[in-house]
Formats: structure tokens, sequence, C-alpha cells
């Protein structure tokens, strides 16, 4: 059966040649699927992939047509969160057929879909990552999964409902009205770029918003700038200190984080979401 | 009659020669004053002026004793989110007899103390302000407001009541249990060294939040570094925005921001906070 998917670019714009080289493994090895990137994603106006309106015009038409199994999102950056909440209330039947595929930037939207028990929102490699080392793979793995093929999840994936976040991400979206209820939930965050005492700063955050959760798995947090001294505490002693002193329960690292081996995590229970 | 100021550093250290130089001043121009920077202020542990015992332990010594008329934040970095709600436990009745004068990541410390009405909190510059252009006068202008005098408060200053925050230290205190209530509040913010895109994110993110208040101002925005790509909308277009989008007033700019010339503001109506 073929399998129609629509790339987006909700913040920053993909370069083309990382499109082109994304449509031509697509093309190569997975026949079975009809992969399109909308001319959206190659427009640039400022820091966006289009100004609000054509992000949102292009990811509501793309969501609502019946033609269309999922969506891709192809880059992060910045910028879903400026079209969210006007998508979430444009959508029609259609967009709760659909699996919404990616991560960073675009966990605003994936948030905002499983508040909304639209669709099947899932953590995953942006299309934009081919340009990472096993950026190929990556890419790979995205289109078997949405292929329904099988395909290893996050390997710590149990029966409770779980999400994946960038932590910055999530630390924008709580209390917000995109923000779900993650009751129950196993939290996954990873971050990239930020310096540690950002990172604990994200985690004070977080964990105070976070009450009722199941628990919090640390992803990588990488390309850490060198600051002026050192934090003083590793990336796991952060998560450990916030997560005692709030009462959530501390679960061990995850398999996830701004990299080519970034796994997948259907936000829910992983089982069900992947029979669903 | 003698003021007793005793300077705190409740994130990072100031550098021993600034303290000098502030003490030196207020020794040379202001003979009703006592200031003294606790030791505390001076020791270096990873990123924070002393482990979170020692820099709660500093800070709750000073508030609850009685021979001390002021706390005067030192430096703002970060850290003061680690200390903020056990200091507030641990606060006794000469706790309620005190101004607390600080911005950037001091704020959190000033919100929590609004929060839960003890003392009078203002926002001013801090003692480590010494180093920036012109602040020597930033340090002449605290000195003379904690002794009592009349000093220009920030020209915006009205009957409603206010606050001043560092955005990005508001954005990690809204939600938490140490959040003020801002009803009918004009909420003043300003940021520095944070990319315009983060900027808008920490917009979206305050706006979601303040639902009730009377109205934002916006204070400088300085040092936003370079970024690969113009973000597209000034800091005053991200202002209007959110303000629109949210409903809540944008009440034009503020003269508050990282630097010398950053204005004093009493939290709450700042004729009565001036008259206590």
């Amino acid at each position: 059966m073929q399998r129609h998917i629509m790339a987006l670019c909700p913040g920053k714009p993909i370069r083309p040649e990382r499109a082109e080289a994304v449509s031509a493994l697509a093309k190569a090895e997975f026949p079975q699927i009809s992969l399109a990137f909308a001319p959206q994603c190659f427009v640039e106006q400022g820091h966006f992939a289009g100004d609000d309106e054509t992000r949102l015009a292009a990811f509501v038409a793309a969501a609502n047509d019946p033609g269309i199994d999922a969506i891709w999102f192809a880059m992060g950056g910045y910028g879903s969160n400026r079209i969210a909440a006007d998508a979430i209330a444009a959508l029609g039947p259609a967009a709760h057929e659909k699996t919404y595929l990616g991560y960073s930037d675009a966990g605003t939207l994936l948030g905002a879909l499983y508040r909304n028990r639209i669709g099947k929102p899932v953590h995953g490699p942006l299309a934009g990552d081919i340009r990472r080392e096993g950026g190929e793979d990556a890419v790979r793995r995205v289109l078997r999964y949405l292929s329904g093929e099988e395909v290893p999840l996050e390997a710590g994936l149990d029966d409770r409902p779980t999400v994946a976040f960038n932590l910055m991400t999530l630390a924008m979206l709580v209390g917000t009205e995109l923000m779900p209820d993650l009751t129950g939930h196993v939290v996954l965050v990873e971050e990239v770029a930020e310096h540690l005492y950002a990172v604990d700063r994200l985690f004070f955050h977080i964990t105070e918003h976070l009450q009722g959760v199941a628990g919090i798995r640390l992803g990588r947090i990488s390309e850490v700038p060198e600051n002026d001294r050192p934090f003083g505490m590793t990336e796991e002693e952060i998560a450990r200190h916030w997560c005692r002193r709030s009462g959530i329960p501390y679960l061990g690292r995850a398999d996830i984080g701004h990299d080519a081996a970034n796994a997948i995590v259907p936000f829910g229970v992983a089982r069900a979401a992947r029979d669903a």
C-alpha cells in the first residue's frame, strides 16, 4: 500500500539540497512511500520558513488532506508555537487519521496535538537530520516506521504512557493552552547547545510544572557551550537534584537527543500506538 | 540614623576588587551607611558563590538579623531559585522589616518575597554593576535610595502596582511555588544576551501565564548575539505580537536593563512602597 508523506517546516526552513538527498533516498529505497516536501519548506522569511500565515496554511492543508498519511517535520529551529493554537483550531476529521513525526521545536505541535487527541504524535528524527553523521540511517528508520514496518523504538519504553521533548521546548510549553495533561506519563527530555546552568534552570521550571507524572528520563545533553567556569554538577546530577526536590521519580537515561541515534518515541503507550 | 546594609550573592560570586570599590565609595560618600559584604560573596563553588547550603545560610542569617536594614544583592548570574523556597520557609519577623534590592537572577528571590509579603522587594542595580560604564552612579543611586533619600524611580510608574523582572527569570518563575500573584500589576521586563528568537519564545511563555495583569512594559533587550540570519522582527514587534495574541495591554517601553541606567522599581505601588 502506497504511503503518502508530506514534509513540512513549522519553524525554520530546510536547505534544498538536504531535502533533495532525503527524497532521493526515499525514492531509491522505499518504493512504497510517496514523499513530498511542501514548497513552504524552502521559503525564507527572517528566522522562519515563511511567515506565520504561510507555515500555518501549509500545516493545516496537509493535516486536513485525507490523501496524506503522515506529516514529517523536516526541521526544528523555532516557530511552531507561533502557529500551533490556530492550527489546532482549524483541524478537521482527516487530521485525526495521521501520524505526525519530528522533535525539537516541532515538539510544541506534537504536544498540542496530543493534548487535543488528534492523530498520532511521534518523537523522532527530522528530515533535516540527514546532514548529521549517520543521518541517512536516521532517515531510513523514520521511513521504515512510517511505512508500518517493525522498527526498534526507544529501548526503555514500557506499559506506561510516554512522551519525549526537547527540554527548552517543554519548559516553554508547560502551563500554556497547548500543554497536554501528562499525569502518569514517563517524560523523556533532551537538550542541545545550552549551558548547564540553563539546563538546571529549565529543570527547576519543568519539575515545578510536572507534578503527577510517573517520572523523568534524561536524554542526551549535547554541545554544551564552554562557560567561564565549570558548573559543578553533571547533567545527571542536575536531573536527580530537581527530581528529588520535586518528588518526581528519576528513571534513568533515555536514548534521545539532537543526533542521528535519536530514538523513536510514539506519544502515549508505545505498544498501543504501534498497533493503532 | 545609621543604615546597615548587607550585600549577598545568591547566585554567582562578586570579584573582591569590585566589592572593594563599592565599599570604598560607600565609605567616602555615605557616612550614614554601614555596608558589609558577607564572606559568602567571595566563595567559589562551581558556578555559584558557595553551595546551596552556604548561600541559603547567609541569606537567612542576614534576613533574620534585626540589626540589618537592607539586603543588597551583589551579583546575579544564576542560583537564587535553588535556595528561594527553603529561604522563605526559614524567615522570621525581622525579615519582614527589610528592603531587598537587586535584579536579574535575584528577581527569583524578590518574586518569592513579594508572593509571601515579606519585606520590601525592589528592582534596582546590583553592587557588581559598578563594573559597568556609569556604574558608580548606579551604585550611588542605590545607596541614596537605601539611605531613604529622594531618588528618581523608573519614570513610568503610576498608581498601579508594578514589578520588574529579567524576562528569562520571570519565564522560569511563572507557574512555580515562588511566583507572586500579579493580577492588576504592570509587569516590566528586560533581557540581556539572548537571541531574538529566544525573546520571542519567552514572550509566548510569559504572556500565556500572565493573564490578568494590567499590562507589560518592555525594558532594554541588550547584547543580542549575532545569529545566522535576522529574526525578522524587532524586540518591540515581538512584545506587541504576544501582547495582542494574549489580550494583555502593551504599555510601551521601560527604563530597565542590564546597564548602569537600570532604574529603581519598588515592587507594588511605588508611592506606597517609598513611604513605607
